[in-house]
């Protein structure tokens, strides 16, 4: 039976990657101690070890992982041990060049960077299942061995292949989802464009076509690479919980990764983890809040582990901005408050070969303990030690935003009204608002159980599968707000069209019907009017015919001008609201903040801008983060009569608290 | 003998592209019923339906379309049906992959989208070939086929092929034209860069280069490849003749398509139609009003079909707007007006899977009968009804203006004095003008018999092949009024220079020689001064020698101030006008309103901007069309003592007429 | 032993490219005649003649290229003679297509433009020595013959290859370079990313891969590529001298050209000439004037030859502005000024036919012999032959500015701090200065001797091979200026990092170290104080600790406010300054408007803006070139007590000169 985290450890994990073998022996046991003092706990090990670790086919040398890890235990630091499939040897391709993904010309890919496998390799997979199985066999009974890393950044880079294999794959694949020809037929619209399939092997990746392909087959294919990507990782999975069954496994998450559907995968998973790194041009970084909210909601409020971050500034954008002092600390605060249990870089010392040689590190180039990343560092890892009491401690949100991976997939898909729709920036404009008014969000999928929440946000959710309609109406009825936005309900999971009227499996749930749609070009721009407040809107205006539901804000401009923009319809005990068109930040800020009102959500404390306050709770403890993103001290007014504990100098706080530019407080009552 | 249109359509062609095969059969009566109540008397079919006709090499199911097409008949409904062939189904390609056409990069294009064929591959001729016999075979009785569609939108996607059937091809078409490696050595100029062949077969694509390719190959290959198309539209041509020698035959041409050249293709159709969709951000459509012109040109008059135009908005932009109420009418009618006797669509019902599900189509996903689009529809079916006088009626224009595909071709080839300049936005910027004042233009080939014309404009017409300066000569000896602009007159039939001094060729008419060009940057202008009055230039400027033209207008900076920028040279009975420069839209404006006062060419009536308005003649009547573009009514003055009749409304109009926004009056007397 | 080029040529050279065989024979004479009005005496035959000359395999046709070389003799004009191996004929690939070069696809380019040869193609190597040692033969006694022109722009459009024996090459290559697969492994630091080899032949091309290349196997890829390149110049160069040994030998070397590294180039070669396009649009070229001054560096101050200008505009860029009446005489007097002995042409007569063909030459396609381009041509070509006192003069540099090709292929390989930084505009940025001041410049490698040069200006100089610092530090040890820019001295020879601190081989002698990079968005710029004065940097700041250097500048703004931005150090009899971010091109003026006052360098005159002044000498006499690139005329006055003598009237004068718009002086004294 698999341990829980938190018994493996009880502590904010603190450490990062560890590549021992880029450096000489003689380094390792100085990086145990910086590592010591700078209070590491846990560090990756061998991620990209598999050329070290398997030197020839069949024939592995551990000695020097043996020696790594034994140092390490000796100082007290914990292993999450990487299987070492990241990227596979050269002379494994030398060997067996089908284990090569390959490009949409046809062209395999090659060693010389990373990640260069199918993942459909019927014999990458044997390869890869015989190198975890020496690893757990290995150290299944290694003490430093705390949690199994499984590979690295599924998909990073190669999430499509278009090899011979993963073309007979997708076939199989077909067929298992639809069993016969005709099913097919009919489930990709084929007798559009003169597309039919008498057999299973006529079909074709959806690549090198003359134009636009068919949107049915497209879907199909990214749900089949998502599905054969998972298929590696569960390999994978089955052997370490075969040899070691005890020890959690996970793999690291991304930030707006869009090929892996990760509500899936979460399932198979015993930690979710995930790098973020935001830019630091960005300033305060929520569109990272957000991905902590939907990390942690994967597993429905599970705590997560942020399992990379850098320093100071990475080394693959065009222009890599190094972070401010102190704003490592802060936004690592941040990352804790929104349900990270665990703290990590990439990676611990800054390699001086390869393609990620200016990538910041723990420790940098300089190697110098007094340089300001390594102080930095320092502190984080000393201070964490403060918050064992936070371990596993959950997030209680009353309002839920709706986040669909295949939605994403769909209604990105090319040949739609406006073909520059961003499903991220869509979900962002809804989120943004409860990060700036410090209200909690979970994410969930449009089948969760719903009945915790009060207030559920459904952003662009073109695509409704068949009978989903049914748990929103649900939460309607017993009483929950919906709020939806403009071009929903418009597809199925095949990305057909629900025929009857747009939205069709919403129109009795919202009372309406969108008549036509009317996308803007890139500068044009409408005006609705709320309670005879004009506001400007821009991209996609909905022509709606109400059909039950009332108007809230009407366009003033165009020829659909006095028609609806916003409406609301009173279903069962609830309502449920019709956002029409793409309104300013201010429309929205206005529209949420009259429905928080009326559904009682507040924030923890009031605060000035640019203030995030957050609260974690456990059984016994309320924890209050209270993060200052301000170039400014600020002071924040507490509850009046409660007396507060501040973790980080353990001073007891009331009535107010005074918090440096870029610090933070985290205050227990 | 083949039938004239007319008498196969006596009324204004009015329909869709219908694609039963995507329905369930009980839809198809609800179809036939609402096309009825439509006003519809001609709808496409099977255009794409060659994968559920011969399901199986040799294996045809023709019997979902026989019960079509009874339903059609027995509604009342024409057919222009078909071949089928616009895609290949999956099998064939399966079965012969040299039927798939190849990219440069050598990889196949794939079954999954559409046209993926090689236009030069044998064994799909032989498909093509086998498929239109069986379908001529099979309907040449049907009471309800009215016309054969040929194809569809031949070259859209794919006007290249890089397979090695082409190159093979290639090579033949190059030995049947030059008939020697000598003559093809010297037309090609291959002692440039060491490009001298010795044999046919040494002779490559001009594909997959290190650089500049040779020019006068690359224009070989357009020609090629525009003939290989031409090849395979004949070869279901011929098929069609033989079995239905009556039925009139046409395939659909396209909006700015340069790879086919449509005077050409033309010749061997009985009926011109196209495909337009203006993007309605573009307001008043003259660049398609100049299209409806060409399309009416290139049978030198005979009447063309709107094939395909959408009542909304179209998916395949970036960003798609839909059109106003009222606007999809007013530019129907435009199309009328300018010879068009059939307005069709893409499509009849709105598609619910598929690349296209997003496209407008006349009765959309709501299949509501008070939707804004049907209505819109069945108005303008019902309206065309009364024009069947109209029918075949003709155009009579004293303008001309030379559009040259080759030219075309030609100018836009790499390595000019200037690579950013367009052979259709120079077309448009003189077309402009007779569109705006309302003068009804045609479009000439350099070799048309000119007589009938007093004014012709060659807007930068690089290609002269030899010879063909004596037609212009002829034209301007004999009284005609010659506007020539910048870089023409450069080089022959091989794109070599016409050597002896710019234009060669046309020196001798324009009375100058043009000593060299000074192409000027992308921000940069110049003055040019006419009778005093300066006004603004770009992108070009000739450096002109005077040798018998008298100049009218000239450089004011730069080191060739003071030298020619217009000129003008009697030449006959008549005179020639060289515009060595990119003048201004004023300037142009000006100089023609000279042009035309002195050659008494004038609008059929005096109106405000944005009001067109355009003549159809028959033996008996005048048709005059009168399209108000403007958001605001028009009140215009009629022909003192004409007593019109207004075709929409029977009634009798004297005077002056009203005219709403967006709305049209077609006036007979 | 090979000839001195002044014995050779004892004059300026003056003439271009001549294609005769792309013309019928009895232009030949004609051509000779106007050769020789316009004061031509060299120009280069054959270049891209193989097919002409090679007509098939073995069978060679002279007798074109004999009558030729006796009409130029006959008229007194010599002849650089072309290998005529620029580009292969078409049989040669059609034979062996593994001539061929391979793009990164795998998709051969093909015969149809230029240089699509393989330069690691054995057979192509040797169907060159047979072409060549034929050649040679042929012409050893040619008296026409005074050069060899070997090939032309290597590598201009094909500096990589990835076919099958490229690849087997690189693998012979890298095991010459590393003998052992252990030091391969660690010289590209394969423990990253699992890149581990076993064996040569499992090493790939960096090409292919799903993200970042391994950064010391790219730049040995670039290594390799361009020591192919200069092998197959070498092959063609043993034949020569081995056939002709008095004969010198050059190939035309190409502006901004990253892929060849010249300077070692140049070591094999008898003359340097390169090819110059300065853009119109650009104004003064001071682009240019730095190459011309790099490729007299490149054999140590050794006069070069401008082997190719336009005489007015080039075809090959987007838009060819035309050179104004006067620009080509200026700018060939800048390149005669700065150490050219050559000013040669592309072309003599335009081409009719071919890619080229709007590109300007000598004679224009109207051939008229009034036109301004040749009335230009044939001014300067009389004018120079004024000037055989100049051949062989020489130019006394003070300052030297570090140039270094493995620095430039290193500093913009992918994964920096800052990925837009171009090693050229670094070097343009203290370039400008000394030319707008009118200091001479040479242009050094980091080992070159440096104890002629009072100052030396390392820009970027991010590669630092081991112990190249050496050199620097003896040159400020005994008294040099050395100024080094922000990157540099950061990675080695394998572009791994100098640990210990940046720039850890320059740390001792610039007196600090940099603590960390602060790269700055694209938008974003900061201030530096020097001096009270303020002025703006921008794309970069060090945060710089000082030990020993002393901050003359420091930063105003961000989180590094105050902290240096500029130092000075003592060190030895000299001094070092290191600017740690990029400066406005005032701060830079005046900082070396300081040290070169310090250093007593000053200009050979004093002059206003945009006059070019330049010195060359001989033993006998000084030549001093006063460039007017002003609009108006200037007046300058000269040192008082000296007569010189204008050498193009050969009148006397004194105290002050006037020189017009866009015109030139040469005064000896």
């Amino acid at each position: 039976m698999v341990k829980q985290i938190k018994e493996v450890m009880p502590h904010i994990a603190f450490g990062g990657d560890y590549n021992p073998e880029q450096w000489d022996e003689q380094v390792w046991l100085e990086d145990a101690k910086l590592m010591q003092e700078a209070g590491v706990n846990l560090v990756s090990v061998a991620i990209f070890s598999w050329s070290v670790i398997e030197r020839k086919e069949g024939q592995f040398d551990f000695a020097w992982l043996d020696k790594v890890l034994d140092i390490l235990h000796s100082h007290g630091i914990g292993v999450a041990l990487a299987t070492a499939t990241a990227s596979p040897p050269a002379w494994l391709s030398k060997e067996y060049p089908e284990v090569l993904a390959v490009q949409e010309n046809g062209v395999p890919f090659q060693v010389g960077s990373r990640q260069h496998y199918s993942p459909n390799s019927k014999r990458f997979r044997y390869a890869v299942k015989q190198l975890v199985t020496e690893m757990a066999n290995r150290y299944k009974d290694h003490p430093a061995v705390k949690l199994w890393h499984i590979n690295n950044e599924y998909g990073c880079h190669l999430a499509e292949c278009y090899s011979e294999e993963s073309l007979q794959a997708f076939r199989t694949w077909l067929k298992d989802r639809y069993h016969t020809m005709d099913n097919l037929n009919k489930k990709w619209g084929t007798n559009f464009w003169s597309q039919r399939y008498n057999a299973w092997d006529e079909i074709q990746f959806p690549a090198n076509l003359p134009t636009f392909y068919n949107p049915s087959q497209k879907l199909d294919y990214k749900r089949f690479m998502d599905e054969a990507i998972f298929e590696l990782y569960k390999t994978e999975k089955e052997v370490l919980r075969d040899i070691t069954p005890e020890i959690p496994v996970f793999t690291n998450f991304m930030y707006e990764f869009k090929p892996l559907n990760y509500f899936e995968w979460a399932k198979d998973m015993d930690l979710v983890t995930w790098d973020s790194y935001p830019d630091p041009r960005e300033g305060k970084p929520y569109r990272h809040a957000m991905h902590h909210d939907l990390m942690r909601s994967l597993k429905h409020g599970q705590p997560f582990y942020l399992m990379e971050q850098v320093t100071s500034h990475v080394n693959w954008r065009d222009i890599n901005l190094t972070k401010k002092p102190g704003e490592m600390r802060l936004w690592s605060y941040s990352t804790v408050a929104r349900g990270g249990d665990g703290v990590m870089y990439f990676q611990w010392r800054q390699g001086r070969a390869g393609a990620e040689k200016f990538h910041g590190a723990m420790v940098p180039h300089s190697n110098n303990p007094k340089s300001r990343t390594y102080q930095e560092v320092k502190q984080l890892g000393n201070e964490l030690k403060q918050l064992d009491g936070l371990v596993d401690a959950r997030t209680n949100a009353k309002v839920a935003i709706v986040f669909d991976w295949e939605n994403w997939w769909a209604v990105e898909l090319e040949g739609k009204p406006h073909n520059k729709l961003s499903y991220l920036n869509q979900v962002y404009q809804y989120y943004r608002v409860f990060y700036e008014k410090n209200i909690a969000v979970d994410f969930v999928d449009p089948t969760s159980d719903l009945s915790d929440y009060q207030l559920v946000v459904a952003p662009m959710l073109y695509m409704i599968r068949d009978g989903e309609e049914k748990n929103l109406e649900q939460f309607v009825d017993q009483g929950g707000t919906l709020v939806v936005s403009f071009f929903s309900g418009i597809a199925d999971q095949q990305d057909h069209i629900h025929l009857g009227g747009y939205p069709a499996p919403l129109r009795k749930l919202l009372g309406l019907t969108v008549e036509e749609f009317a996308p803007m070009a890139d500068e044009e721009t409408n005006t609705i009017v709320a309670n005879g407040e004009p506001s400007t809107v821009d991209t996609w205006a909905d022509i709606i015919r109400l059909e039950g539901a009332k108007s809230i804000a009407t366009f003033k401009e165009n020829w659909y001008q006095d028609s609806p923009a916003v409406t609301i319809h009173q279903y069962g005990k609830g309502s449920s609201i019709y956002i029409g068109t793409n309104p300013s930040e201010a429309y929205v800020d206005n529209l949420f903040e009259g429905i928080l009102q009326q559904l009682s959500i507040s924030a923890p404390l009031s605060v000035p801008t640019n203030v995030e306050v957050v609260e974690r709770k456990n059984s016994n403890e309320t924890y209050l983060f209270i993060l200052n993103h301000n170039t400014d001290p600020v002071t924040i007014s507490l509850d009046k009569g409660v007396t507060y504990t501040n973790c980080l100098n353990k001073q007891k706080v009331t009535d107010e608290i005074h918090i440096g530019h870029t610090d933070v407080a985290i205050l227990t009552y």
